[in-house]
């Protein structure tokens, strides 16, 4: 173990008593930047004294393979949520005064209520859309199925409903294949990520919200195992990010509205409140939704932002209620129990003894979870290995829309479950086998949409399937919902996972019934309720907001212990094995992802081990040829602005006093616009909206022009670098560094040394990198490879 | 205007052209540290280039008026959540390793369990002993009553009623008064503040905990306009507290568990989690505990932090739900409506055109909730101002108590309202002067408590009260709730506020059904709902919170719309007027409360003009009697840690360069165990625990014997100091320092120039005392006074 104590580097020696608190663990980081480390904490039984081995693993000669946990992409980029305080913002607030501040509040509330209302509008859409064509789909399936069994002819009504799936799905699966990759899935984890800070490429676009809309709706009526939640909470990130900044990239339209708003800062903020109305239209659960955003989403949080959420989330159940009551023939009525999602659930209660029951359902839900999270993370290694053309893509998600409605087709032939007219108020009674009067169950789960099996196996009355019957729709239904789960289509997870647990919930009631015959409190309504919360527990594990959005999108608030219960006992039984299925899938990806605490045990791992150096730097005022050289040659995005270093007789030093941050995107516009010493004096016209209007797609250095004569000009950074970054000391520790990066959303750290000097950087992949990690007993940090290639 | 800049200190000057971003507004502090400054933003018309005025008030000069809104008090110090991460701290962290991480997190949600159940069942103490307490006072009053009424002896009863209201308040107010004068009021806005980072003297320990369930159960007893919802929040943070220290100061034991968790940042978890434990065991509401947390308390958020508190507040409700029903007589019962705490809502719903009726009564509501608290906030400075002796303010409270039975008992006597008997399921049917079979309504709404009126007016049948009656009833409840609020008794304004709230809003039904005769779903129920739920609203300007507790408490889920239209109604009206009760009195205690956001418009106030200084530091190895002397003669709590100024040829320098920073309380523990470079060489037993053990209330230093030569000695101080604090530039915004204040909880934060020498330092009093300041059509910044005295 090496004596590099970053402290040492200072003045004066402590006494020789003190230096038994400076055997930190420490890691010599100078011989490679490309070295990886994984500090192995022995956790044997003498661990008093820490044995500390080192690995070391060269990316450049190692391939990464892809499908790997412990790689981050190079490729993701911070947003970046520190205000620049420069000169022209001091003019702005000075200009303008306190009636911009009250100018900008009520825009903001007006731009909550837009995105509230247009959120809505889109989740409407999609709605009426699936509901619509669903219904013609399915009425056509249920008649023609009785149709032609009679005539032995079934081959017919089977290849209408392969046709009827595949076409959708195909349409939906070439639109997010060819139109916008980053539409496929729920786009859950990728909100997530931009709310943490990460720059996901294109996932707030006016064209990933259209594939977005289009491809869900392909996929819920092309049958597949998938919901249309996910891709609404998707779309109303995709809108408050639109709304907010009042210009399309799309469609090259600036509407020179909400300029001041064109920031990273801003725009994460109605980002959030966008997927909280997203989750509000989705389930109708406003309170709901802004927990959504806290829980899963926002990395930051004050009071006022709570509110506009809150606000915007209620917009948008209002905006939803109307609509949709006027659609179902009843506008004004915002009690209409069809609004509710799931169906109302009512009059249902629970005794004290049943909740041990639901603790267990709650584990094995998250049992259940953990093993869907672990196919599906084996599926998606797969996918990314193999299946990276786009067409294998397409041609994938139709094989599972065939086989989608091959097995149904298989279930409702081969399982002879029969009930008569009447009991349970199903869509299309579709006769098949039974006799006459009698329907066939399983029919009427499969021809609907499995939003609308879910209310059926929430509130069909008792008795109304079999135990084969759900028995083999669970095992089936479970393979289906993880194999469609990141196929190349626009669909979520949470109706489909409820849908599993649903089932599996009602097979617990009739096992129960069969023990207690005389039990007349179990309603199956209420096992399948707390089953599929125990799924989706165990696979997203979610607590506080899922029981909310249940609570509201059932209208019962009675459930509330047992929900809470469950879903807390799925979310321990699952952690134990992996994590959310979110999680999973953001680190495949790659994605430098900041959890909410710093790692554990990483005290003694200091900001010169962890920081990138040498540092390029800028001086205050810069020779163009120079910043134009570096532009083109480095892929930095910021350079701090110092002082350059002194070479007087006294002190020779190495590095420049640091002045400033300046980042690449300010440089290319202050290059673009020509602002240089030599030749401008048209200050008047400089301002911070010359920065806005750029933001944020800002020309590369490829795309300017420099004369060769102004590369002899210069620039004065300082007007427009921010003058007073936060910094910290070279020795600071590792949980110092994260904490204010976490807390501050910052995107560049520079590390000073003790007389202020820039010695190092570091940014968000630098942090993201350190995780705990556990192996055969030793349990330790792990530094994570950092590879170009996923 | 002067050019200040504090950009000016560096050393390249900008070319002339740039100058112009330069004349930003500053002040020059250079010759008062007690001048205080007022940066006056002229809004008129031609405000394009600002006019600032300034204006001095010498603190020295002019006494301080109590019930000034715009002093803060020198009193309140910061908690400390930034984590010490000296070389001790890497000391146990590599000793302990991994299992000690487990350990801690285990332990962790162990002690939130234990917060759920030992919150609930003080809950359950205080809710039992108010309910048979009551029953028994207000059956001997019905009875009285009846029999004296006849005889024309109504001065029997009323003597009793009296008595019986004054006594009790006696009790409370004198425990109060000369026992624990913070257990005064509801200690939300105490427990607020805590959270924020203030520390409140005695708000959380056991003592106060005792005198606040006495008094809350005497001053509900004795019949005041309070209820116990605010004092069990308060409560539940105090238990927080408690358990997670394992020791208690006020019995001087320590039960030597959970030491890992004696530092302020752990501590201040806990209470948050204690606190929202308390909302759920005062209003059976888990989820609605969770976010009055979060949008009140709270300050610093996290994900594990936010389950970890819904688990307490579960934990909770169930212990609360598990005892009380056994008390009602059905054990296990746990969906008993009777849990409920203003009853259950069920079977009503709401038409598309009442929505703007909730509207117009939310506004109605902030109406009356900001003059409730205009009203309070006069009241609340009158008592600081002339209410200062103990008896005074145990007199003002028999006062109020016999008022309340006074103006109780005319309203019965004078208002005669009868109703024939089983209209309404009153407890206590006193006749009174109405007809044989009837009972008097008022006295059935007096003789209970007030959580039993809301639950009256919430359900009694269309009818059961008049006009007149509920008039008077609103105007009186609503004065004598305002007058109640601020007494030296515990009691909180949730319960009196609902109730005046519950009252109009059934008048509006009234005032509705008279013009709208054939309005049949106008249930008066549901419009006292919507009254009580604007009323409270306009007092305390939560939204979200109140919202789901309202929706929790009374069991129902259809109203979560009507309730958000009026909750926001409510608070946007009020906040025109003036801010929440709470935020008044933290005012007016001038508590420097840290809001979410810096202050708009301080752009141009620099971290050199809000810094004290000069600063008192201290060098790495430093003489025992100079560190004595320095702790004797200030009273900072902080002291950088700097290498002494350099005075050789080349550079003379004034400032220190930062090498750390260490706390008086650290300084007393060393000085207190004599860890001294000359004598100590037991460096084994020196571990972080020696600083858990003293914590939170560690000796003075006038409480240390330091021999004379033990004066002689040094101490080095870099084991313990913190050796890497946050620091920024002495040029760094104000906004700049107060998000690095606000994000990471810090206390001190020293200022440093460009060569990292420590040149001043910032604390919470220097960054709260900048507020946005309105004054007859001027808008600006002002700089708050901070005084001795309050």
């Amino acid at each position: 173990m090496m004596e590099a104590d970053a402290s040492s580097v200072k003045r004066d020696e402590p006494p020789a008593k003190v230096t038994k608190f400076r055997n930190v663990m420490s890691i010599n980081n100078s011989d490679s930047e490309e070295d990886i480390h994984a500090i192995i904490v022995n956790n044997s039984e003498d661990s008093n004294l820490l044995s500390s081995v080192r690995r070391r693993v060269q990316i450049s000669s190692e391939k990464v393979r892809t499908g790997s946990l412990n790689v981050l992409s190079a490729k993701y980029e911070s947003l970046d949520y520190d205000t620049c305080e420069n000169h022209l913002l001091l003019d702005e607030e000075r200009k303008k005064g306190y009636k911009f501040i009250v100018r900008k509040s009520i825009s903001r509330w007006f731009i909550f209520l837009l995105i509230g209302m247009f959120t809505a509008l889109i989740a409407c859409i999609i709605d009426i859309s699936i509901e619509e064509l669903s219904t013609i789909k399915y009425a056509s399936l249920s008649k023609n199925v009785d149709k032609y069994v009679t005539q032995g002819k079934l081959y017919i009504p089977y290849g209408l409903w392969v046709l009827y799936n595949v076409v959708p799905v195909l349409i939906g699966s070439l639109l997010v294949a060819y139109g916008e990759p980053i539409a496929a899935g729920s786009g859950i984890p990728q909100v997530k990520c931009y709310l943490n800070g990460v720059k996901i490429p294109r996932v707030v676009r006016i064209k990933t919200l259209v594939v977005k809309s289009i491809g869900v709706i392909c996929s819920v009526v092309g049958g597949l195992a998938g919901g249309k939640e996910g891709p609404m909470i998707h779309s109303g990130a995709v809108v408050a990010a639109g709304i907010s900044q009042g210009k399309t990239s799309t469609f090259k339209k600036d509407f020179n509205v909400f300029k001041f708003f064109r920031e990273d800062h801003e725009k994460r903020d109605f980002v959030s409140g966008g997927a909280a109305a997203g989750v509000s239209a989705a389930f109708g659960a406003p309170v709901g939704g802004v927990l959504f955003s806290l829980e899963e989403g926002t990395s930051f949080w004050n009071q006022s932002l709570t509110w506009r959420t809150f606000f915007a989330s209620v917009v948008s159940t209002f905006t939803l209620n109307v609509v949709l009551s006027a659609y179902h023939g009843v506008p004004g009525n915002l009690n209409y129990p069809g609004l509710l999602n799931l169906g109302k659930f009512d009059g249902f209660t629970y005794e004290f003894f049943e909740l041990p029951i639901f603790l267990v359902m709650g584990a094995f839900g998250g049992l259940c979870g953990a093993l869907w999270n672990h196919i599906n993370y084996k599926i998606t290694v797969f996918r990314m290995r193999y299946l990276r053309l786009r067409w294998l893509k397409v041609i994938e998600a139709c094989i599972v829309a065939a086989v989608s409605a091959t097995v149904g087709f298989l279930m409702m032939f081969l399982i002879n479950d029969c009930k008569p007219f009447g009991q349970d108020p199903t869509k299309y009674p579709t006769q098949l086998y039974c006799e006459d009067g009698q329907y066939n169950v399983l029919a009427s789960i499969w021809f609907q949409t499995p939003e609308a099996s879910v209310r059926s196996l929430f509130h069909d009355p008792a008795n109304t399937h079999n135990a084969v019957s759900l028995t083999s729709f669970v095992i089936i239904y479970f393979f289906l919902a993880v194999w469609t789960f990141g196929l190349s289509t626009s669909n979520g997870l949470f109706i489909p996972t409820l849908l599993t647990g649903a089932a599996w919930g009602r097979l617990v009631s009739i096992g129960i019934f069969n023990v207690f015959p005389n039990t007349a409190i179990v309603h199956p309504g209420k096992y399948a309720l707390i089953g599929a919360a125990a799924q989706l527990g165990g696979v997203v594990r979610m607590t506080i907001s899922l029981t909310v959005i249940i609570m509201e999108t059932t209208g019962n608030i009675t459930f509330a212990l047992p929900l809470i219960i469950t879903l807390i006992a799925a979310k321990w039984t699952g952690d134990y094995f992996n994590e959310g299925i979110y999680d999973i899938l953001i680190q495949l990806w790659g994605i430098p992802l900041l959890p909410w605490e710093p790692p554990p045990l990483v005290y003694n791992i200091y900001a010169s081990e962890v920081m990138s150096h040498p540092v390029v730097t800028l001086k205050c005022v810069e020779n163009v040829g120079h910043i134009v050289e570096l532009l083109k040659l480095t892929t930095y995005n910021g350079f701090p602005v110092v002082d350059p270093p002194l070479t007087d007789q006294s002190e020779v030093t190495t590095y420049g006093r640091i002045r400033g941050l300046i980042l690449r995107s300010q440089l290319i516009v202050i290059l673009k616009r020509k602002i240089f010493n030599e030749t401008s004096d048209d200050w008047d016209n400089i301002n911070v909206s010359i920065f806005r209007n750029e933001y944020p797609r800002y020309p590369t250095i490829e795309d300017l022009f420099i004369a060769d004569v102004e590369k002899t000009y210069s620039i004065d950074l300082r007007p427009f670098m921010n003058p007073s970054p936060y910094t910290v000391l070279h020795s600071s520790s590792l949980p110092r560094m994260f904490r204010l990066f976490r807390g501050l959303g910052l995107r560049h750290l520079p590390i000073v040394n003790d007389s202020n000097e820039v010695v190092g950087m570091v940014t968000r992949k630098d942090l993201a990198r350190y995780r705990i990690w556990s192996h055969r007993g030793h349990i330790g940090v792990e530094e994570l490879l950092i590879s170009k290639e996923i």
